[in-house]
């Protein structure tokens, strides 16, 4: 069914039962959460075990893990960080708990301090290139440190390069790019062999242009067979441009969401550079807890097996959306498309041009909360007006279901009611 | 003994002897290391029973303390470290494993993006008050971001407040002080009542002046009738200064010191102001471990008995310090003078005035590490080169008392050459 090509005395019956619907949903006084890539408890549970790893009669290795000292972090967790990252032990940092917070204070040494000896990105503009639909929380920072925002749009290869070579090469300001390379946040894309070579191989008007590879979903295969994101260290190592990588990563979403450990990747000049500064800021993270993850993580294997684990949980809840959303649009509606990721935490939804605010709030109004709309955008902008952020994972699976149908719902009654307008133009 | 009134060929034979005890001591090929702050394993084999608080079977109390959130950290940590520090629990923010950090990143946030709605700092020039001798690591963080610090002595009481006073009265530039008030970095005085309300009450020419009040050894009590020091918060607030303390503590010396919990305490105006830049940085610390801590310290009356036993391990050495520094030197040799601290993790000692250096680099030739001197002032500047820190608490006893003998000679040596060099003149 196309909505798009439904005559406006069929769009006003279609309208009415959608309204009908959402009367229906209404009474029922729901309250659902679908806004933020939380995991849910029965995801936790699986790494419960790891807090029986260490307890009152483990030894720890020398130096003593429970002392001051580190600042690295222990070597078995970046060995086995390096591992999974495909990077070598002395290209990673190991931090707290947050990888986001590692970002940020990347941010913050290049905006105060320079990169590598170069000027404080404080002294002038700066301006950062951001695939669109993408992470708000990479956006919010930019925001904070007054860094200009320049969107670019994703797409299934990952951004686009044209414009990536074209704003990067013609702008000094230029000085960064947000990418989450595999299982992208929101689209759940994975940027293709072609289009990491150019990012590492393409020519910078900034010396100091830093790629922020936030790798965040690197072991998150819903499926056997998941994406294969190039390696784009090898492949910076011999383009000869290794120190243009920041890659981060964490266990947010391997062990517990809000106690998990974080890392970064990056050339030694990088590593050399991080460390120079965070000397200062602390003596070293906590090693009793990259303990207790090392001896819970073991190896790249083991990680995999874990990470099998979690997506029995929440690959149905991505089905389950696939599943409802063939069914209610197809790939014709002409008011609805959405993405298919095979890993990662979230689903693209794009409704109708200009309706994506009013199905935000319908949602809100019958008690389903969705990611901010326009979040998704630098300043929280969307022209479109059309891409809500799904995230699956927190709900149960029937929560999950019952939000889908308020969501269709609402998705149906925001876009007949523009068709509508539209029509009588 | 005075050696200062000793004849020339006294202080000839004297040296004699000790170059004697120091060549037999060489023969010893020692390797020692009172440099550091850090407590010593026994220490932290008290907290081992914390490991068992959290296992596979903990039910983790709502929302899931597992799961994202909670920045400011959970309510029954916040609510036991208010107990503790004498404020309310919305006053509070609990952070990662460090206050070394919360500090920095405290400074950090004022360079970039000022206090509380103010200028930022790194639009003018910034200077730092710098009670001398001090902590190494707050001056370093002051040179890194080319914060000038100006000294102002310590004395039993505190800093002396009449310099503090006029610099921060008269010049606006003058940003903050560092403040180690209870069993002070490296001397272990604790600021007197009066010391305390001054500050609080002192005049700024800065409006956005800022007391960083590094209250690292709160519950630090050597001996039962521990000092006290004045609540510095509950007087800034009677005199309308709230928002001018930074105060900040760790469970570093209490649990693990690489592996603790960090807190911050300031007035609500302050504790919004960091969250509001916080909240970009982190979606919050690690839960988990803060829950950890809170059923294993449980109550301001556990946490001062879990310190009983602490120093019980680390009394003997300072009283080991102040038995073989009074025997050897006495109170007018001239050459030595020393602090008895009643708590916290260091000695002040102070040699005979040019001395210290030689000191340093004597005591190394021998294989013991000392604080590097002239660490504990600004810029690694010690104008009269007299001071070095003592850290009894990691080194064993017998390691301690060896260690002793050796600074004993090497201050004698040193000294004594000095004094001979004088007598020359």
């Amino acid at each position: 069914m196309n909505y798009t090509k439904m005559s406006k005395e069929e769009l006003q019956q279609a309208l009415g039962e959608q309204n009908k619907v959402l009367k229906e949903i209404k009474k029922q006084k729901i309250s659902l959460d679908i806004s933020r890539g939380k995991p849910c408890p029965q995801q936790m549970d699986i790494t419960m075990p790891m807090l029986d790893m260490i307890n009152s009669a483990t030894q720890f290795p020398k130096p003593d893990y429970r002392n001051y000292g580190g600042l690295e972090g222990i070597p078995e967790l970046r060995a086995l960080f390096a591992k999974i990252l495909g990077v070598e032990k002395e290209e990673t940092v190991i931090g707290g708990n947050s990888s986001l917070q590692m970002m940020f204070d990347t941010v913050q040494r290049a905006m105060q301090f320079g990169v590598c000896g170069g000027k404080p990105w404080n002294a002038g503009k700066v301006k950062f290139l951001c695939p669109v639909p993408g992470y708000d929380r990479h956006f919010a920072i930019c925001q904070h440190f007054g860094i200009e925002m320049i969107n670019v749009p994703m797409t299934p290869a990952g951004p686009n390069m044209e414009l990536v070579e074209m704003l990067a090469a013609s702008d000094e300001s230029v000085k960064g790019i947000w990418c989450v390379p595999k299982y992208q946040n929101p689209t759940g894309y994975t940027f293709s062999d072609e289009t990491v070579e150019r990012l590492a191989k393409m020519t910078t008007a900034a010396k100091d242009f830093r790629i922020f590879w936030d790798n965040a979903y690197c072991v998150h295969d819903l499926y056997e067979q998941g994406d294969k994101l190039a390696n784009i260290m090898d492949i910076a190592k011999e383009a000869g441009t290794a120190d243009r990588i920041y890659e981060f990563a964490s266990t947010s979403k391997v062990t517990f969401a809000g106690a998990g450990v974080a890392v970064m990747a990056a050339s030694k000049n990088n590593i050399a550079d991080v460390l120079s500064h965070m000397k200062f800021q602390t003596i070293g993270f906590n090693k009793v807890w990259q303990y207790a993850h090392y001896l819970y993580l073991q190896s790249p294997e083991n990680v995999a097996a874990i990470m099998a684990k979690q997506a029995a949980l929440i690959r149905p809840k991505f089905e389950k959306f696939e599943e409802v959303f063939s069914e209610e649009f197809g790939e014709n509606s002409g008011i609805a498309r959405w993405t298919k990721p095979r890993g990662g935490y979230f689903i693209s939804l794009d409704v109708l041009d200009g309706c994506a605010k009013e199905v935000g709030k319908l949602c809100k109004s019958v008690g389903l909360t969705v990611t901010n709309v326009g979040d998704t955008f630098p300043y929280g902008v969307d022209d479109k007006d059309s891409n809500i952020r799904i995230a699956p994972t927190f709900a149960t699976e029937e929560e999950f279901e019952q939000a889908l149908k308020v969501l269709v719902c609402c998705i149906k009654v925001a876009c007949i009611e523009k068709l509508i307008k539209i029509s009588e133009k």
